[in-house]
C-alpha cells in the first residue's frame, strides 16, 4: 500500500487510522467535511507532506475523484454515526450512508482506484439467535435505520466486486472506544456526571449487553484484512471486528463512576432496549479476523479507561456537551 | 382490506394484483409514471369507479401522499427491473430501488398508512451454497446492483416496522412469467425467433437453472400472506416465492421453439453466468408461504405456454421490440 485515501479521516476511526497509515509510510489523503471530524485530531499528521485533507462533502463526486487519485485503497469510514436518532431523521442515513456509499464508489470506478475497506456494524445482524454471532449468521432483519443504511452499502460493495473485480472490505464493528472517541454511551456518561455528579439517567434497562473494542485495536485489524485482501480482487471479504467480552451498561457506568469518584443515583428509564433498534445484546463471533493473525490487545475495562483519561487530559471536547443540555444516553 | 395502492400498478406484476384485488371489492389505487407500465394493461380496469391512477414519479413524495391516502396497504412494486444492466448505469438502481422505497415509506408515514408489501427477489442471495434457499440461510454477498437496491428497500422496511410499528411484507421473487410479461428471457427469445427463427444467440452456457412463477399463483400468494399479517404490527414477513422446479435455459428455449414451430441454431456465449450478476442456479425453499395456506397451481412449462399465448394473441407488445436491434438474452 502506497497512498490510501480516508473518507471520515478527521473522525475518531478515521483520524486513528490515519496516524496508523502515515506511521507505515503510507501517503494518506483525507476527505472530511469537519462537521464531525476535527481538524483538531488531524493537526498534527497534516504538518506532515505525506498526509493532506480535502474539506468537502462525500456526496461531491468530483470531491471524491480529486482525493482518490492514485490511491491504492479507499477507507471509507465517513457516515451519519448517530445509530439512536435515526428514526427521527430518517433521510439522514440515506443521504450520508446509502447515497454517500454510492457516490464514493462511483468515483472510485472513474478514477480506477478499486480497492475499498468500508466500516459497517454489528448492528446488521439485528436481533440475532446466535452468540457470538458469526458473519454466516442467519440472514437477519434489520431494526435500525442506520444498519439498514449500512447493510445498503455493503451490498453496493458486494455488487462492485462481483461486477467491477473491486477488492472489497466489509468490517461489522462493535461500539469503538479510545482517543478521540466523542459521541455514544461512554461520552454521553461522562459528559452528564460532569453536569452533575449525584444522577445519572439511563435509557433501557441498564442490562443492555455491548461489546467495546478499543480504537488502535480496531485499526490495527483493518490493518490486517487490507494487507491480507491485497491480491483477493473480485472478492468481497466480511469481518466482524469485537472482543469476546461483553459490559452491562450499568457495568460499564460502574467503571466511569469509579475513575471519576462520583456516586450518582442511576435513573433507568426500563425496557431491554435504550431506545428502538438498540440491541439488547451484541456480541460478534470473530474467530475470521483472528484466523488472519489479528487479536485485541486491551480489555473493554481498559478501553474505557483509556477513553476516561482523553477525555480528562481534552477538556475543549467535552465542555461544550457537558454544559449543553441532556445528551445522556 | 378496504383500500391498497399499488406502486407500478400498471405494469406486469401490478396491474395483474390490480385485478386481482379489484375482484375481491378492494378499492385500487395506482401509481405508475408508465415508463415501464402500460396504459393498455389497466384500461379496462380503469372504468370501474373503484379504480384510480395516479400518473406520476415515486420520487415524488407528493405524488405518493396523495394515492396513500386511506389505504390500508401499500404493495410497492414499483422498481427498475431491468436486472442485467446494472453494472451499466448504478445510478438507477439506487434512484429506482433504494431511494424510491425511502421515499413510499416517508410517504406512508407522513399520512399514517402503515402495511407495505414489497417485491424484492431471490437474487438477494447472491450465490449461496443451500439449495432450495430458505429465508433465513446464510447472510449472503451481493453479487448485483439490482439486488443490492432490493436489499437496502428490505433493510429500511425491516427499521420501520421495528421502529415505526409498521407491517412489513417482504415477497422474494424468482422470475416470474404469464400474461402481461414484457421483459426477461423468456421475452426476449420470442422476439429474438420473430425476428430470425433460423439462429438465437444465449447468453452464457444455457444451462443456468432458473425457477419461474405463475403471475396469478404469485398474485396469490402476496394475497394470502398480506391476509395472514394483517395483524402483525411491528413486525416484518419476508417470503420466498416460487415453484418446486427449475428449467434449464436450454429447455425453456426448447419449449419456446416447439410451441413457435422454429428450429433455431443455439448460439451460446458460454459461461456458467449469462452477465456478471446472473445466477447460475435460482431455487427457493417456499415451504414458509405453503405454511400459511398458498401453493402454486401451474408448473413452469404451463407458465411458460401461457406467457407465450398471450404474446401470440398481443402483437403489439411485441412487435417493437422484434423488429429492433438485439434484445436477446
Amino acid at each position: 500500500m502506497q497512498r490510501a485515501c480516508i473518507t471520515g479521516g478527521a473522525g475518531f476511526i478515521g483520524s486513528n487510522l490515519a496516524d496508523r497509515l502515515r506511521s507505515d509510510g503510507v501517503e494518506v489523503v483525507i476527505v472530511d467535511d469537519l462537521s464531525t471530524g476535527r481538524l483538531d485530531f488531524v493537526r498534527e499528521l497534516l504538518t506532515d507532506p505525506g498526509a493532506t485533507l480535502h474539506q468537502g462533502d462525500v456526496l461531491d463526486q468530483r470531491v471524491l475523484e480529486r482525493a482518490f487519485e492514485g490511491c491504492d485503497w479507499v477507507f471509507h469510514l465517513q457516515a451519519n454515526a448517530d445509530v439512536r436518532h435515526g428514526l427521527e431523521h430518517p433521510r439522514v442515513d440515506l443521504e450520508q450512508n446509502t447515497i454517500a456509499t454510492a457516490t464514493v464508489l462511483e468515483a472510485m470506478r472513474a478514477v480506477g482506484v478499486s480497492k475499498i475497506a468500508f466500516s459497517s456494524t454489528g448492528s446488521v445482524y439485528g436481533e440475532p439467535d446466535i452468540f457470538p454471532t458469526p458473519e454466516d449468521a442467519p440472514f437477519p432483519i434489520q431494526t435500525s435505520l442506520y444498519a439498514a443504511s449500512k447493510l445498503a452499502g455493503e451490498g453496493m460493495i458486494g455488487a462492485y466486486t462481483h461486477g467491477f473485480g473491486f477488492t472489497g472490505l466489509v468490517f461489522r464493528f462493535v461500539s469503538i472506544l479510545g482517543e478521540r472517541y466523542t459521541h455514544g454511551h461512554v461520552f454521553d456518561f461522562y459528559c452528564a456526571l460532569k453536569r452533575d455528579p449525584t444522577r445519572l439517567r439511563v435509557l433501557g434497562n441498564g442490562r443492555q449487553e455491548k461489546s467495546y473494542l478499543y480504537v488502535k485495536d480496531c485499526v490495527e485489524a483493518m490493518m490486517t484484512a487490507a494487507h491480507a485482501h491485497e491480491d483477493r480482487a473480485g472478492e468481497l471479504g466480511v469481518y466482524n471486528l469485537g472482543t469476546d467480552e461483553t459490559v452491562v451498561v450499568d457495568d460499564s457506568i460502574a467503571i466511569i463512576c469509579e475513575q471519576m469518584g462520583v456516586e450518582p443515583v442511576l435513573e433507568h428509564t426500563g425496557g431491554t432496549r435504550g431506545w428502538p433498534g438498540d440491541s439488547p445484546l451484541i456480541l460478534l463471533d470473530c474467530e475470521r479476523i483472528r484466523s488472519i493473525g489479528w487479536a485485541p490487545t486491551v480489555s473493554i475495562r481498559e478501553a474505557i479507561l483509556r477513553t476516561l483519561r482523553w477525555f480528562d487530559a481534552n477538556p475543549g471536547i467535552w465542555n461544550a456537551s457537558a454544559a449543553s443540555e441532556a445528551r445522556v444516553a
